[in-house]
C-alpha cells in the first residue's frame, strides 16, 4: 500500500519536474493544412461543440487520465480538473483506481462527481490487472467511485516491463477484456499509456466488443523515460523512451475500422487538435500540460483548456469548417506535398 | 478613428524593427533551375520588359501593398514608393484605404497619381469590410483617390482572427465580390497577405468573376506575428505564424486555372522571381523588402528595384530567355531532381 | 612475427582508446517497428533461446571476432570472454589465428575450450592468407587449437588496402573457398570485417557451398579509420572509413538467398538486434563495445550480455513475440511510413 | 592588357586565399556505391590506365584549365603542372590563352610542350570572344603556342554576366562554333567552369559536331563568388554563387547522348572520380585543389596527383573492377536505397 501511494507522488513529481518526460517529438508538424483564404463562414458561428456518449462538450477536448490516491496533493489535483471539466463542458479520465483496492482513503480522490455534476467523467484501471486477480466487483465498484460515464482500461505493457515491480503477464488479456465489456453496463475505453495501440491491436479490441479506443501514441509523455527516472538503473527504460506508435501514424493505421477513436499523446495545440480530427478522431486528449496548472488552482486549468479552444476554433475557422463534422475525416484539409 | 492611425504606425514600427516578421523560410529553394552555358543570346538583348493591364512594365514587379493613413511618416512612404515605382517602370499597390473613410486627412497618402502618372497603380481594400458596411460607393471613392488602374480585395482571415479587434465575419463574401466584380468598373485583384489562397478558394473567386488573384503565401512576412507582437497575448499569433500555404505550393496549386496569377510573399530575389514566373505567374511583389527604404528616400527604393531586376535580368540570360514569354510557364526550366 | 604481435596490440589500444573507430552511424535506427499494445503473452514466458549449428543458445547473440596472440593482454581478452560465452549462453568467435603459425605462443590464447567446454566457438581466418600460402592442414590446426564448432573465413579487402604492409591479392579467392568448404570437416562461416557482403558476394560464396555468412557491415567499427590511424599517412585510411553497405542494407539485399544470415557491423542494442532478426538474421555479433570489459573481467563481459539480453527480450515482449520463430523474418512488424 | 594580366593574377589570389571559392557542395556524396568483399582481382594487378585522342594516361586524371599570362607567377604554376602532368601522365589544359593576342610577353606561359613532350594538352579559349571578334588564325595560333592535343572552348556566360567588364553576347555562339571544329585539324572540347552544360545546351553541341563534352558543373570552384571578391558590388555575383546543374547530375542528363563525357567541378578524391566514371565519365577534372601546390613546386602537384591516383585504384579494388572498362557506365555498381 505504502509502495503503490509512493509510486503515485514520485510519478506526479518526475513528469511535473523533468521536461525530458515530454518528448516533443511534435509528430503532428509534418502535415500541413490547407487555408481558406475565403473560409465563407464567420468565426463568431464557428461551433467546436460535439456530442460524446451522450454528453454534450463545448469542444471535443479530454483531460487523459493522470492520478488518484490518498495523498493530499493527489486530490488536490483530481478535484481541481474535475471542476475545471465542469466550468468549460470537456471530458476527464481519473488516474489508475487500482490504489483504492489497497488503500481505501485514496477513494475520496476520485469521488469527483459532486464536483463536476455534468461532466463526461471516465474511470481507469490497468487492463493487466485483471491477470492479477482483479475482479468484476472491484472494477464495477471503480466505476461506482467516480459515477463514472465509461470505463478506461489502459494498456501499458512497456511501462510495465521497465519497471523493476512491474505486472508482466499480458497473456489471454483479449479474452478478460471482452468479459468486462459483456459485464459491465457502462460503455469500455481501451487505450495505451503512450507507447499506442497498432492495428493488430485494434483488430482484437474489436472483435472483443471494444467501441472506443484512445491511441495514446508516442511523442509526448514517455512513461518508459519515467519509470527510468525511477529505477536504479535507467537504461533500459531510457532505450525505449520513444518507442511506439506516432500518435498521427496510429490514428491513420485505424481510421478505417468501426470504432470511436481518441487521440492522445503528444497532443499540445488546438492545430494538433484539428489535425486529429481530420485523421478521424473523435475527442483528443492531453496529460502533462494540464498537471502543473492542476497543482495550482481550478483557474489554471481552465486557461489552458481556454487557450486550446481558442486555437482550435481559429484553426476550424481557417478551414472554413462551421461544425466539427465539417472538419471530423474530411482530408482534403491535408496540403499534399 | 485613432485606434485605426494608430495600428497603422505600429504595424509599420514593428515589420522595420523586428526581423522575426518576415519568416524567412525560402521557400523557392527547394527549386532548382537548369542552366543554360549556350543560352544563344545576347544578355543586352534581353528584354524583361511585360503589359499588364495594358501597361507597360519595365519587368513584371509589383511594390506589393502596403500602408496608408495621415500621418505624415506613412504619406511619405507612399510618396516615395510611388515616385520609385514611376521612376522604375513597376506596379505598385497601396496598402488598405479603410481609414480614409473614418479619417478623410488620410486621403492624401493615397492620392499618388500625380507622383505616378504613368505608373499602374492599385487600390486596396480588405474584403471583410463588405460585410462590415463597406459600400459600393466607399469603394469607388477609394479608386478614385488614387485613380487606380484597378482594385485590389484582400483576404486576411487570419489577422483578423489573432487580432482582438478583428473583423471576422467572412460569410457570404464571395457574393459580396462578385457584386464588386460586376459594379466597379475596374479590374479587381483579390490577394491574401501571407497565408496563401488555395485551390477551393481560387475556385470560387473564379465563379465570382475575378479574373486576377495574387497568391501573396506564407514564408515572408507573418501577419499572424504582427498581430500576436501588438496584442497582450501573443500566443495564439505566434502558434499561426507559419499557418499558410507556401507561395510557391499556391502557384503550381493555381496554374491550370483560367486566371492571372501574381506571386506574392517571401520573394526575395530576381531568381525567385524567374521561379514564381516559371510557375506560371505574371506578376511578382515584394513588401517588407521595400519598407526600410520607402522610410528613407525614393532613391533608396530605387536601388531595391534595380538590384531585382538586374537579378531577374541575369537569371532570364542564363535561362536562355530573351523576354518573359520564353519563361512564363516554361516548366522545362526546373532541374527534376 | 615481432610484426604481427606488435600489430594486434596496436589495433586493441586504438579500438579501445578512440571512440571515433567507432563510427556511431545508427543505421538500424531508421527502421521503425510496431508496437502491440496487447503483446498477450507473459513477459515471463518470452524464450529468447535459439539453437545454432546444433547448440543451445539463451540468445541469438554472438561476441564477434576479435583478437588472439601471445600477448598476456590479449590471452586474457580471449579468456574473459571465452567464460562468459560459456556463462551466458552465447556463441564466441576468435580473432584470426594467422598469428599462431608464425608465433606459437600465440595458440594459448586459442585454446578456449576449457574455458568454455559447452559454447558455441569459432576459428578465425583472414581468406586472403589461402593466396598467401596458408594451406589447409594449418586451417586444420587452427580449428583445432579452439576445438571450434565452425570456421570462420573473414574478407577484408579495405583493410588489407589502406595498411602499407597488407595483402592486397584477392583473385581466384572464391575458388579456394571452395576448396575448404569440401575439406574441411567443419561448417565455414564467411564474413567481412565491417565493410559488408553484397548480392554479388553472396551469390559467389553460395555457389562456393557456403552455407552461413555473416555481413558484418558497415555503420559500426571501422577497420579503415583503425589502420588509417596506425599508418604515417592517415588519409587514405580516413577516405574510406564510411565506405561499404550498412548492416540492415545488406541483410535486405541477401535475404532471399538460401543461405544462414548472421548480422554485425554497428549493433548495439537488443532493440537493433530485434531488426535484424526480422531482416532474417538468425544470429547477431557485436564486437567493440566488448573489447573495454573484456579487459577488465569475465563479470563486466557478462554485464554487458545480460543488458543486451535484457533489452532483446523486451522488444520481444511488445512486439507480441514469445518465441524467436515469431520475430524472425516478420516483416509486418516494421512499422512502414 | 594590363587590366587582363591584372584580373588573371587576382584570380590566382582570390581563388588561392579564399576557402569559400570552393563551394565544398559535395554533391557525389550522394551516391552510395556497393562493396565487393571478394573482388576476386589482386590490387596490384588492378590497371587504372586509359587512351584518350590517342594517347595514355597513367589513370583517367585531367588538370583543368586554369591560368596563362606573362607575369611569372603564372608562368611558374603552368610549367610546374606540365611537368608534373609529364611526369604523373595524366592530361593537362591551360588556362585562357586569350591574354596573348593582346599580351604577346603571354605566350611564353603557354609553351609547355618541351616541359611535357608526351603529355595530352588542351588549348583553351572562351567561346564567346568569337562573338567579339576572335579569328580562326588567333584560336590556330594558341593551340600552336602548345603544339595541343585538342582546344577547349569554354562556356561561362555566369562568369561574364556577374562581372562589370563581362563578354555577354552569346547570340548565335553555336554556329561559330560548329565552324571551329569544323575548320580546326584539331579536336574540340566544349566546357563550362563550374555551372555545367544542361541536356539542351548538350544536344546544341552535338548538332554542331562537337564529339567531347566537359560538364564543369556545380558544387566546386564558383566563378560567380570569386567575381563577387572583385567587384565593388558584391551581391550580385553571391546570388549566384551556387547557381548551376551539380556535375553528378549534370552526368546522368548527358549519359545516352553520343558524346565523350568530361566530368569536373567539385571533383575532390579518386571516389569522386569512380562515381563520375561509373556516371560514363571518361575524364575526371580538377582544378582548384592543384591551385597552390602549383605555386609551390612539381612535386606538391606530383603528390596530389598520386593520392588521388591511389584512392581511384583503391576504389576500383574494392568495386573488383581490374580496368577502366570495367567501371565506365557500370550503373549496378551504385547501391541504390
Ligand atoms: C502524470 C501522468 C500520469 C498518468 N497516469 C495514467 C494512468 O494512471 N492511467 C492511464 O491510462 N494513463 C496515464 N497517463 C497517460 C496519459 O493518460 C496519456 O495517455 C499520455 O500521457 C499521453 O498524453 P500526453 O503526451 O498529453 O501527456 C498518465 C500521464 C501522466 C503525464
Ligand atoms: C508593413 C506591411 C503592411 C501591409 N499592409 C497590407 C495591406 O494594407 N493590404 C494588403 O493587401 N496587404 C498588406 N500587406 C501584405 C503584403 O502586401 C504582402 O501580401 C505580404 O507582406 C507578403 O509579401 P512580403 O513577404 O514580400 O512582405 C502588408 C505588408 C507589410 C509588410
Ligand atoms: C578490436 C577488434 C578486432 C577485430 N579483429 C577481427 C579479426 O581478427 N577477424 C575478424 O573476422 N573480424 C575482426 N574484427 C571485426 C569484428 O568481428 C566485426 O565484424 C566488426 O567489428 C563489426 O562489429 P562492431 O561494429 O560490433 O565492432 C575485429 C573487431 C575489433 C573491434
Ligand atoms: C584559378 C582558376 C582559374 C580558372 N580558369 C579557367 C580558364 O581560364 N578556362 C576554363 O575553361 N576554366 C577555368 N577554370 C575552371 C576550371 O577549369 C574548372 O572547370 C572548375 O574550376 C571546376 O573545377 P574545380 O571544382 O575542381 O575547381 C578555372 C578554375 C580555377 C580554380
Amino acid at each position: 500500500m505504502k509502495d503503490i501511494r509512493k509510486r503515485k507522488t514520485e510519478h506526479i513529481d518526475i513528469v511535473a519536474k523533468d521536461a525530458s518526460m515530454d518528448r516533443r517529438k511534435f509528430y503532428f508538424d509534418d502535415i500541413r493544412l490547407t487555408h481558406r483564404a475565403l473560409p465563407e463562414i464567420n468565426l463568431a458561428d464557428v461551433d467546436p461543440s460535439v456530442e460524446f456518449l451522450g454528453k454534450k462538450l463545448s469542444f471535443p477536448f479530454l483531460i487523459s487520465s493522470m492520478t488518484g490516491g490518498s495523498d493530499e496533493q493527489i486530490r488536490t489535483i483530481n478535484h481541481n480538473l474535475a471542476r475545471a471539466a465542469e466550468a468549460e463542458g470537456v471530458a476527464m479520465g481519473v488516474g489508475s483506481q487500482r490504489v483504492m483496492f489497497s488503500d481505501p482513503a485514496a477513494r475520496a480522490s476520485f469521488e469527483l462527481r459532486a464536483a463536476a455534476p455534468h461532466a463526461l467523467l471516465f474511470s481507469n484501471l490497468g487492463a493487466v490487472q485483471i491477470n492479477e486477480g482483479m475482479t468484476i466487483s472491484q472494477i464495477r465498484s471503480a466505476v461506482d467511485a467516480l459515477n463514472a460515464d465509461a470505463l478506461i482500461l489502459h494498456l501499458n505493457p512497456l511501462q510495465e516491463a521497465v519497471q523493476p515491480e512491474g505486472d508482466i503477464n499480458f497473456s489471454g488479456l483479449c479474452e478478460k477484456i471482452a468479459e468486462v465489456v459483456r459485464d459491465l453496463c457502462r460503455p469500455v475505453i481501451v487505450k495505451e499509456v503512450g507507447a499506442g495501440i497498432s492495428r493488430a491491436d485494434a483488430e482484437l479490441l474489436v472483435q472483443a466488443g471494444v467501441k472506443i479506443i484512445d491511441v495514446a501514441g508516442a511523442g509526448g509523455t514517455s512513461w518508459s523515460r519515467i519509470e527510468a527516472a525511477r529505477s536504479g538503473d535507467p537504461s533500459l527504460g531510457e532505450l525505449f523512451q520513444d518507442w511506439g506508435i506516432p500518435t498521427p501514424q496510429a490514428l491513420r493505421e485505424l481510421s478505417d475500422l468501426d470504432v470511436t477513436l481518441i487521440a492522445s499523446g503528444g497532443i499540445r495545440t488546438g492545430i494538433d487538435m484539428a489535425k486529429a480530427m481530420i485523421l478521424d478522431a473523435s475527442l483528443c486528449g492531453m496529460a502533462r500540460p494540464l498537471l502543473t496548472p492542476a497543482m495550482e488552482s481550478v483557474d489554471a486549468v481552465r486557461a489552458v483548456i481556454q487557450r486550446i479552444r481558442k486555437e482550435f476554433v481559429t484553426a476550424m475557422f481557417l478551414l472554413g469548417a462551421e461544425n466539427v463534422e465539417q472538419l471530423k475525416g474530411n482530408r482534403s484539409l491535408i496540403l499534399s506535398s
